[in-house]
């Protein structure tokens, strides 16, 4: 039945102007146009097409993306579309391709650290993609550690080049051998990519000046084949069916490979032809500029990613139904009951032990379906993940706000906010990237039996999703940084530097050290201020909390019984071959060195790294209070709409209130709230599913996704599910043949007991 | 360098005979011997290689496992393998396949549902698979609730046959229409199978006596063509590379199939010659015991995989090596200090901000490095999953205590332990496959960028064992059931009735509400009765606080807003069209009728369906409860080997602290712990993870699992991961040519600008 909407009900039921939810979603009218036409051009484009890509074996899938790559950049090129609507297409285009580095990576670091004489000879080949470029950072065995690097790039005065080399390393410290340090990871290097920006230590006039980028050819542009002395290839398989197996994330060494000296990029540091290593004036701080942008893109993503995944969830909890009965309403009408607690539930439970007992006639009456999102177990899933969506939105966009505030301060060489900046980020970075991978699978699984298909879209959107968690900073290390500047915030308490932005309730740590809950009814829980200042005791508590153990670690009487020293990721730190306790270094090392203030920070250190689990926690804390801050903030602003801002508030409550359960341990521990408190926040939290509940679907609609771009049978606009994967279960390459490949070799003769005579 | 181990520092640190630990994890030596013995023989056979999966696609990869399962099969035959280790080959060739379903579904369903004489004609085939067999029970649009079956199987007395039929669906009270409603999902289904067992509605007699089962042939054995009548082909590829893409699940309807009436499976019920409808004397609670020994197999299963995925992730966290520094030690060895916090702190962050504006030159001095595994934070995520997965191969074991028990009981009809049984097992079946899958999960998360690659053996992993937390009943489904037993036993408290076996704490629930936790010191977490009481104070608590606030629902002043009534999947519930509150419904309905508790049933339910989620959490604790006290007993036995039983003391007592402080706000809640209790158990957490870092190599060795079947260059043996990385990247297809297909078509014409001219 072509073009009937199975859910139509379920839209009728949303309370709110969806239109205007769209504008919301999307940030502006402008943005929201821009998205809605070219999402639609994708999507009508059979050229476009994605539902083939888990079907397809490594080399036909990373040939279709060529072809997707060029035809895209054709269309960019027709119809003249602008960086945005360009940006927009390959967004849509929504695979894994070279094209995402060489503009996302290659580009801005052709912008960000090139000269502008250097950026004039490479910026327009780059604009015209007659050169492809990529980003090569990361090595093989080593990943948060960019200085770790060891690719060398050392200046010959005498032909005014740099050679580049990926050294051998035998180390017997590292206990193992590699034969060769590679470069290992970068996209668009490992087959298409004609040049990269390379990271290398810089060794001049004999002396190693650190990490430094250049630029530097791979392939020949005659031919495609790598330039002599670069040896370069596909880093294999990767997670999932299509997903990142679209890209050709590349390894690659480099044997004694020269370039040009005026290939080092040079707008911060400069090389002359002397070899003399200088630098200019260009505040290194610069590189927060960009780190802030990066960092709002990826939380943008996140809830894109995120987005997607409740989408499909959500329509299909409402398609999707399960048990129920045709009875056409309850057995009675006696509302006049005994009160007695237990007698009433031993009651009950008579009667359904008599229900079970005459199940087998019962249940024949039960052909009527009930849709799986009246269930409060699956509300109760998916409903704080649908708020995270929104709320993971509104706080990508204030970091845009962010962005544009650091960037104007540091053009008047103003760089007091930028450890806050820093740390905001990095938590912000952290969190939303962990919560919308764990959420893409709660996502499938809430799907059921059925998300596991790969036509349900959720395997891929996973797999393709993951690796954010990785990149751009290691999740927990991320944590980590936050950690320290917590603790550093602290140790600021009462010096008269007031903490600003993010951090600063921290400058009314005192109030919030004794406050405590005045919540008295469930409804007390949707109050602003009363949520906001529950989640800063929180975070202010267990930062205080932490601050006073890593103090006992300083007192050796006091410290807890370990057996080794241990480092901490996020600090530098000195190590021994021979592991001992401070104690047992101080017995066999008597005679004392004077300052008192680095066996203070030896003594730290080792507190920062034993409390290291905690020191997370207590960032995260602080990280979800930012969230949910600026989730408040913005219902505090003009949203129009009708019912708009109303549904809104509900969905924020559950966003709060839901973290506020899943962490009610350390609302608890740090005893801001009552256990009573605590279940007031439950109930409160039942009645705002039941409250959006009718809302839903329309809610996912708000994204405005176009059934391409989810690329999922079970979250398709019209609800029309099941004869959709039935259909799409045709095209299954081993329905190609009724009896498969294999029978004659393999099945035949074992049904026939003829093995022995088999070709196995 | 061959034969180097590069883990052998690693291996030298364990404070435990291995070997000992070795039986201990496999159970008894037999076992140990076979599966050590069958592991090698399956590894070391090139037939059985598996790290080509990834590549292949979909028509190689499911031809090579029909390949693997007929050599398989020649293998057992020719070396007459027993039962045992035929079974255990096909568990080490580790590749799902159609013999999973015919050994594992069809050959038990044979046994346990035809005559005597049924089996004389059909076990012998199936026994030397001259029938290969699946099992068609899961429809499309339904997934738990196998009661809402709609195929049928039609007596035909005039023919002595039945008619298999699947109806056409079209139904506007289910939204949507489904032309053909279908089998969808069987492994082996959809290319191999010859014959199914299939579950329909008997309709004889013009009566529907429900769902039973019945042997059908679905292709023929001369051609392998499907009989008339039958469609059937593969759904489509699912979730993850190679995965279960290697199994054919399959669609299948039937358009009017007739089966001799002998082949209803007919040991429980019987249709005689005239169409009369029988039931034999066979008591239907046998069906206990297949389900207990299927829930044991699925958490032995659970053990399985997530120990495959701890040891990947603890041998890698030992390769691995981030950060630190070459000085030799601590810079200076003064330890008198002066003892106030803050300052202490703020000395410590003054001398990080020091650090921090002298890192470019400071950081240059750092190329030692840290093994990934020393960190907290590491430890704090991989440790419990260890812990877990020792955890759960214990309670596994016990189950099979619990199948004997149950079966021996069945044998004499004395059914009074099946209640407890059923929630016991749905529990731990829901419990360790949702611990294990996240679980997996996070161990892949835990080796960093590289175990995205498909080579890391974590993706594969993950995809395979996913589906273990939707099939033999949904997880979320299981502990309703739980929850709702818990409420039965709550209900009879104080009725003279003893509750037994794993519930059995619920008859001291008067002491368990009243005590208060002793501990005072960390050590005092080590204390298996303090852990127990614990552990059982909080489940007790719970669940009586679940009875209580269902016990507010028949008390209309009480109950809370809400504005819909629905439905709970664990019961059968009526429902109405128009959905109403039950105050409206009075309202409207001013006659009452005579059932009380019929009333109390429905708001019982409303009740019930209103607080799942919170009878949910009640039901996990439940669970956990078991797990930790069946690890708790397993330490009151003899266990063997030097060191052995203190080093699973200290794997315990991580598993109950995680989760203690991961629930931490129930404990808090039900206020048995105080929060300085809480900070307490921490301490000692952190304790035993230095307890049992320097054995966590030993400890995942123990497993005794072969590289082959470990399936992962991350979790080698020897630990010369990144040479292996570099070497196995070379085999991937798009390395098979320098230069990409599709350079010509889609990447030249780009680079030269000439993409107008392009065939795109």
């Amino acid at each position: 039945m072509a073009g009937v909407d199975y859910l139509a009900d379920e839209r009728n039921k949303a309370e709110f102007d969806v239109d205007s939810m769209k504008i919301v979603w999307a940030g502006s009218r402008h943005t929201f146009e821009v998205a809605d036409r070219i999402s639609k051009l994708v999507a009508n484009d059979p050229a476009f097409r994605k539902d083939d890509r888990p079907m397809l074996a490594r080399k036909e899938l990373f040939k279709n993306t060529l072809r997707k790559a060029a035809y895209a950049w054709k269309l960019i090129t027709e119809l003249r579309l602008s960086e945005e609507e360009a940006s927009k297409l390959r967004f849509f285009v929504d695979e894994p391709a070279y094209t995402d580095l060489h503009w996302g990576m290659f580009v801005p670091a052709l912008k960000g650290q090139c000269t502008d004489e250097q950026q004039s000879k490479w910026l327009p080949l780059a604009y015209k993609m007659q050169i492809i470029g990529c980003y090569a950072q990361t090595e093989l065995g080593h990943g948060s550690n960019v200085q770790g690097l060891e690719t060398t790039a050392t200046f010959d005065p005498q032909t005014d080049e740099f050679v580049i080399h990926s050294p051998t390393l035998t180390s017997s410290k590292c206990y193992h051998t590699v034969e060769v340090l590679c470069t290992w990871w970068p996209g668009g290097l490992g087959k298409v990519s004609t040049h990269a920006v390379v990271y290398a230590r810089l060794i001049t006039d004999g002396k190693d000046h650190g990490v430094h980028g250049f630029i530097v050819q791979l392939r020949s542009m005659e031919d495609h084949k790598p330039l002599p002395g670069i040896t370069v290839g596909d880093i294999g398989m990767k997670f999932g069916n299509g997903a990142y197996n679209t890209m050709d994330n590349g390894v690659l060494t480099f044997d004694h490979v020269r370039i040009p000296r005026d290939q080092m990029m040079m707008r911060v540091s400069q090389v002359t032809r002397e070899g003399k290593y200088k630098q200019s004036d260009v505040p290194r701080q610069l590189v927060y500029g960009t780190m802030v942008y990066v960092r709002q893109q990826i939380v943008a993503d996140a809830s894109c990613a995120l987005s997607k995944a409740v989408c499909i969830a959500t329509r299909y909890s409402a398609v999707r139904r399960q048990f129920g009965s045709q009875n056409g309403g309850p057995e009675t009408q006696n509302w006049s009951v005994d009160s007695q607690t237990l007698w009433l539930v031993y009651c009950f439970m008579l009667v359904a032990e008599f229900l079970l007992l005459i199940s087998a006639h019962y249940t024949k009456s039960y052909t009527g379906l009930i849709q799986v999102i009246d269930y409060k177990t699956q509300q109760n899933r998916l409903f704080p993940l649908l708020a995270s969506a929104y709320a993971f939105r509104f706080v990508g966009e204030w970091l845009k706000w962010l962005y544009t505030d650091v960037t104007q301060r540091l053009a008047v060489n103003d760089f007091s906010t930028l450890p806050e900046a820093h740390a905001c980020t990095a938590g912000l970075k952290s969190l939303t990237t962990t919560a919308t991978a764990d959420g893409i699978e709660e996502c499938r699984k809430l799907c059921g039996g059925h998300g596991y298909l790969c036509t349900s879209g959720l395997p891929e959107l996973f797999a393709v999703y993951v690796p954010a968690c990785t990149y751009e900073g290691d999740n927990i290390v991320l944590l980590l940084q936050v950690a320290r500047f917590l603790m550093k915030t602290v140790s600021q308490i009462g010096s008269g530097k007031q903490p600003v932005g993010t951090i600063a309730y921290m400058g009314r740590v005192e109030h919030l050290l004794k406050s405590r809950c005045s919540v008295q009814r469930a409804e007390d829980w949707l109050n602003p201020s009363q949520v906001l200042e529950a989640f800063e005791a929180r975070a202010a508590r267990m930062s205080i909390s932490c601050a006073q153990n890593l103090s006992k670690f300083s007192n050796p009487e006091e410290v807890p019984n370990k057996e080794k020293t241990e480092s901490d990721p996020s600090l530098a730190m000195p190590t021994s071959e021979a592991v001992q306790t401070p104690e047992q270094y101080y017995n066999d090392n008597p005679e004392p060195n004077s300052l008192i203030v680095d066996v203070d920070l030896n003594r730290m250190i080792l507190g920062f790294a034993e409390l290291s689990a905690d020191l997370v926690e207590a960032a995260v804390a602080h990280c979800q209070l930012i969230v949910v801050s600026k989730f408040l903030d913005k219902l505090q602003q003009d949203i129009p709409g009708k019912g708009v801002k109303q549904l809104l508030q509900a969905v924020c409550g559950i966003y709060y209130l839901s973290l506020l359960h899943k962490h009610q341990g350390e609302f608890l521990a740090t005893s801001y709230i009552t256990p009573k408190q605590a279940a007031l926040a439950s109930d409160q939290l039942r009645a705002l599913y039941s409250k959006v509940r009718p809302n839903a679907i329309a809610l996912v609609d708000a994204f405005n996704y176009t059934d391409h771009f989810l690329g999922s049978i079970l979250g398709c606009y019209d609800g029309n599910v099941y004869p959709k994967l039935y259909e799409a279960a045709k095209k299954d390459p081993l329905n190609d043949t009724v009896v498969p490949d294999g029978y004659h070799e393999y099945l035949k003769p074992l049904l026939k007991q003829q093995l022995h005579s088999a070709k196995l």
